[in-house]
């Protein structure tokens, strides 16, 4: 990609609504709230929107226009994207890329889903996919390399457990979170199983959610009364799908997208002050701290354990509760670990606040027919 | 938009399988044949792309993802694009962007849909719209529309009828059409009634398809063999909702795009040697002739039987056989508009060649969840 050409592309409004579950709520109405809110907090009129980019994976044709036009705000470009838990930082990649090209000057990013309509929580998964008619649905997959990893490294079920405490911690914290409440260790480790490690709550809840961003121009947004955020980097890659044997343990998929936006952004993990990453199961966030470089291979744990990614560590990771207490309604989560990072280092992010923070970056991986590997990744890196 | 910073995009392959019902074959399985044609016409190596958009309006989570697996093709940035009936046509949209930015020089587009998954021919389309749930789906609309234009033009049932005969004379010589045999007058007005004024034959069939693209920049399209197709336009907009009255003979969304790709094409009308529109019922065809400029409004029956739209005429529209005889696997259509389009600008159209085209455009519009409006619209202009 040939960068000088692009335009410097910022965050200039965020908003979202609290994850949670909205039974009796329609997509449109569980997704107005979050564009209002960011629209409002960008200062621009609504006339001035060139573009809207909706990222959903469920919630059916037209999501974005039934948003728009419940808002009553439409005649624009409206596109709907779909990339599994990657569907609206896919969204927010594409909308960054209008506005860096030049297209567009002031483009709405959504990320909406509304997984109670499909009652439990069951998601409709592809029944044409084998591995998925096979049993190997998410839960099952990543206890598959939670069970590798522990084999591997010497980690223990309770030690796994402690990520879904801290994420918990940090939840507790965040208004917007699923779960607001702290979770003990003997809690984690006594919850009803799952799938073997996993209890309960080393699994992120099904909920419904939505969050919006509003991007500019850099031109615009320092004509703008706000504190704009920089996109830095915006990188969206697939899966290698491959047979035969492959390490389990290790993230591929993630840590080749990260290498392409630490070098998009020209930094380094050493250089992250807050990071939202996919934990939607515990032993995620410990591959993906390796993954980033936090730390090297099977150090995920010494990492946790050291405080380094908690509240006032070195570089707290998901600090507004992640996917394991905010909440995971597929689609709404990459627009939402942005609008929070966003947050984070416009310094308003309240009591789950990382001080001082500059740098940041999101990260959402999804989609489990590959097998092993993930169909979609995308990662996102933002400065002051 | 800044255009003088964007790079010349071109066309470089294309392919699609025969459209129709595939009901024991996965949506993957429906794909790949497309993709592998335009790949194979290309004369690039499958490493040398850099970004797959698949466009898919019900074709479930990862579908590009699901293409390029089969194809054993991956590990590059495969996004999904919904947009209900513009599905592929905003994928496409994408596609140009991101090569016309400089953001990657090999780019495959999809379009795929598997209608047949959904039993007979209706559509889930969304509840929670309250025009769905009053009864408001297409056929209906569209019956609506016509009724009135009928009523304000003088426009007869028997004249409209001959927009069915126009498309399956055409179709009948189209090898990748889904209903390849020419319908009489008669046969139209005899077939058993859907929503009145319509007949079977004012309507466009469901059905299983694909197809794709092969994109890449100028430079690298004028060191390949092939006969590159520029793409001169790209514009995707949005319905615009609005209570109250409102003319439901004109085509507002469609004279709205159409207007911005001229615009951005530097042509007119009356430059167009090749259109395929969105013709999903006969009377969407004579209000795109107006809408597109080739008559003015209230002449699109006019324009029909002077033979100026049918093969051999001044502008060929749907040459393919369009939406009615071709077929619309709704996120298929659009590129397969733009298959068509390209062969025909390369003179390799077969038996419904359009002699010496030089520039075309494809139409693709959709969504009824606005009531009288579409949704999505999207409109490219080619050139030789």
């Amino acid at each position: 990609m040939n960068m000088k050409s692009l335009r410097e592309v910022c965050v200039v409004g965020t908003g979202m609504i609290p994850f949670g579950k909205y039974p009796d709520t329609t997509l449109a109405e569980i997704g107005w709230p979050a564009v209002k809110e960011a629209i409002a907090e960008s200062g621009l009129s609504p006339k001035r929107i060139d573009a809207v980019f909706c990222g959903t994976a469920l919630g059916g044709m037209l999501a974005g226009q039934r948003v728009m036009k419940t808002l009553g705000i439409s005649g624009m470009s409206i596109i709907n994207i779909e990339n599994a838990c990657s569907s609206s930082s896919s969204a927010l990649s594409l909308a960054w890329l209008s506005v860096a090209s030049g297209q567009h000057d002031v483009v709405v990013v959504i990320g909406v889903e509304k997984l109670t309509k499909f009652g439990g929580g069951v998601l409709p998964l592809e029944k044409e996919d084998w591995e998925v008619n096979q049993g190997m649905v998410m839960p099952a997959l990543y206890a598959m390399r939670a069970r590798r990893y522990m084999h591997e490294y010497g980690l223990t079920e309770r030690q796994l457990a402690e990520v879904s405490v801290k994420a918990h911690d940090h939840g507790a914290l965040n208004p917007n979170a699923q779960i607001r409440k702290r979770v003990t260790l003997d809690e984690v480790m006594n919850a009803r199983p799952v799938t073997d490690p996993f209890t309960l709550w080393h699994c992120c809840p099904t909920g419904d959610g939505a969050a919006a961003l509003v991007l500019t121009s850099g031109d615009v947004a320092r004509r703008n009364d706000t504190k704009p955020v920089r996109i830095v980097a915006s990188e969206v890659t697939s899966g290698l799908y491959t047979d035969g044997y492959r390490d389990m343990t290790w993230a591929e998929l993630t840590a080749r997208g990260a290498k392409h936006a630490f070098e998009m952004a020209g930094i380094g993990p050493e250089d992250v002050d807050v990071a939202e990453v996919h934990d939607a199961f515990t032993i995620a966030e410990l591959m993906y701290y390796e993954a980033f470089g936090f730390c090297a291979k099977g150090e995920g744990y010494g990492l946790l354990s050291s405080g380094a990614t908690s509240l006032g560590g070195k570089t707290p990771v998901n600090p507004s509760g992640g996917l394991l207490s905010r909440g995971h309604p597929i689609g709404a989560t990459g627009v939402a670990q942005a609008v929070e990072v966003s947050r984070q280092l416009q310094s308003r992010a309240g009591a789950h606040q990382v001080e001082g923070a500059l740098v940041g970056l999101t990260h959402a991986t999804g989609g489990g027919i590959a097998g092993l590997d993930h169909g979609a990744c995308s990662i996102h890196m933002f400065s002051r």
